[in-house]
């Protein structure tokens, strides 16, 4: 049973016109997290190169081995404009399957869900989760699994669980990066939306995306939400259930006093939220432990940001990173997610 | 916006044949809970009185004022007999919506989908989400609100709810139950399948569901899932964030030691299942307390039960009731639930 989405690839990067271009996150992400899967970029003639790949029509990109067209780069309003949807049956004609996490599906356009079904290409959205997801049945499964957590949604989770995945490959150990989200989906080319899943499937879905490994084998989840967040504390935790991590990594940015949008819910000490987190894992992982914090200190000077890590890792006893200022304190950080 | 379902009522109960009296289980919690909404019963021509209500014929129950028939019975294997499909089609052409908790859609039976197109009726069912549930907004609402929580499923959370609300009106307090699970729903006459909402959205449907209410007045919330379940703690969590509950109540059964079909998953101490209940709560009600434990004493005699729910309150300092043995040991839970 196949309980994830799986996506074809490799992809040309949708990017859009001079409008959208600076929207272009995904393909920015997917440009920079997945090199080896992007054959090129896509956009309206009258759009700017937009990821410094080559730029190519969907048939070139075909001819080269792509799989899908994904569509790299946010919408105005949602919708998708006439232009947007020529080139899109442009890329299905040329023999492309689309891949989309817009809120909208795909097949709500009727000229692309007729034109796909014509030529048997599919139209994949990456918010919708896969059928069948079980039920979660709590069984330990093998192999290693971290799981990145936070103080608030939109920290830093995605980003840290893909650059430990980076540095433990370096470090030539077996490491999947296990995505949660769309654009984390987009980037391993599998996963499962994990807050798109009806509630009672979510700790089945955490374990259908993590399943047993060799025992050297690591998977590096994408935390969601948080536990401290009015709304989403529930996928939160089913995530922490179901994944049954190892290893947590707690993730937060300097300067963030409360949840955002939400200034009356002050965040947690990094203490407390260690401490909530654990007590929680430890109901389907009782050797589960925190190996550090990462921090997003992009607000700060490099001068500032250092002194800041090093005193944040005196006063928890925990190594605590930028994973975007890599370097020694990340690699301090990656052996402790490590250590025995 | 409405985020919650609404039955028709007054309900004529479903009980079907000789081969399933005995899984009326649904009938018979409607029978108790909601009497003055029961017009009759109706069942094959084979089967036995299940209820002790008027066996009537749909058309009979439409002009005494039924609105629904409700399916009251459990099916074997989950499949819609033929003679059950010929009463159905019986009580829509009789002027009745039909309400149902199975798994499976009643708009899945083609006869019926199609005869209640034809005849403008509904087919409900009650596992289905209404539409347009909000996400969370964590915002204080006015009001008293009540949760029941548990150290497992299947432990008393929606019995102790409904006595609950029965004892609050019976002492003139404006109360109302709010129902999360199926049978719950069919009692209330309104609610949302907790369990069946996307992930995203447990928390908005726990808000919507106990909405801003007078000063005096008491939602009293039937719990979902437990924080203890590796399957289901993140819908418990939602529920419980969304409820921002005033009051807990903690259900549990004697005797029982670990999770239900989970052996390797002990179950914890009363006093650990309390302080994790209100360490969570907290983060949208700091004023939450819990006033008492309910305690599911049936595998004990009358002498060993009072001994027992003794000793228990004694331990605890809290009330310790079962509501099935009413009286003053129950009352005392009561009061407590009242206590400023």
């Amino acid at each position: 049973m196949i309980a994830t989405l799986e996506l074809p690839r490799p992809y040309l990067l949708f990017v859009g016109g001079a409008a959208e271009s600076a929207y272009a996150k995904t393909a920015c992400g997917l440009r920079d997290w997945a090199p080896e899967h992007c054959i090129g970029e896509f956009g309206l003639a009258d759009g700017p190169a937009v990821t410094g790949l080559p730029r190519m029509q969907p048939a070139e990109a075909h001819r080269r081995g792509a799989r899908s067209l994904v569509i790299g780069v946010a919408i105005p309003g949602g919708v998708l404009a006439e232009e947007w949807v020529a080139c899109l049956l442009e890329a299905l004609h040329a023999g492309l399957d689309i891949v989309s996490g817009m809120h909208s599906r795909l097949a709500s356009t009727p000229l692309l869900k007729r034109t796909a079904e014509q030529l048997g290409r599919r139209l994949i959205d990456v918010r919708t989760p896969p059928a069948r997801i079980p039920v979660g049945n709590g069984r330990k499964r093998s192999g290693m699994r971290l799981l990145t957590v936070g103080t608030d949604c939109a920290i830093g989770k995605k980003y840290t669980a893909l650059a430990l995945t980076r540095a433990l490959r370096a470090r030539a150990i077996d490491a999947d990066f296990r995505a949660t989200g769309q654009t984390g989906i987009m980037i391993a080319g599998s996963g499962i939306p994990i807050d798109a899943v009806v509630a009672d499937f979510v700790a089945g879905a955490a374990e259908a995306l993590t399943p047993d490994a060799p025992s050297g084998h690591w998977d590096l989840v994408e935390g969601q939400g948080s536990l401290f967040h009015p709304s989403y504390a529930g996928v939160s935790l089913g995530l922490l259930h179901g994944a049954q991590p190892d290893v947590i990594v707690l993730c937060h940015e300097v300067g963030r006093l409360h949840v955002i949008d939400h200034p009356e819910y002050p965040l947690p000490t990094l203490e407390e939220a260690i401490a909530l987190h654990l007590a929680l894992a430890r109901r389907t992982n009782p050797a589960v432990r925190c190996a550090g914090v990462s921090l997003n200190t992009s607000k700060l000077s490099t001068t500032d940001a250092d002194a800041l890590l090093a005193a944040q890792s005196d006063r928890l006893g925990l190594p605590c990173a930028d994973p975007i200022r890599a370097g020694a304190v990340f690699e301090r950080l990656v052996s402790a997610c490590l250590q025995a």
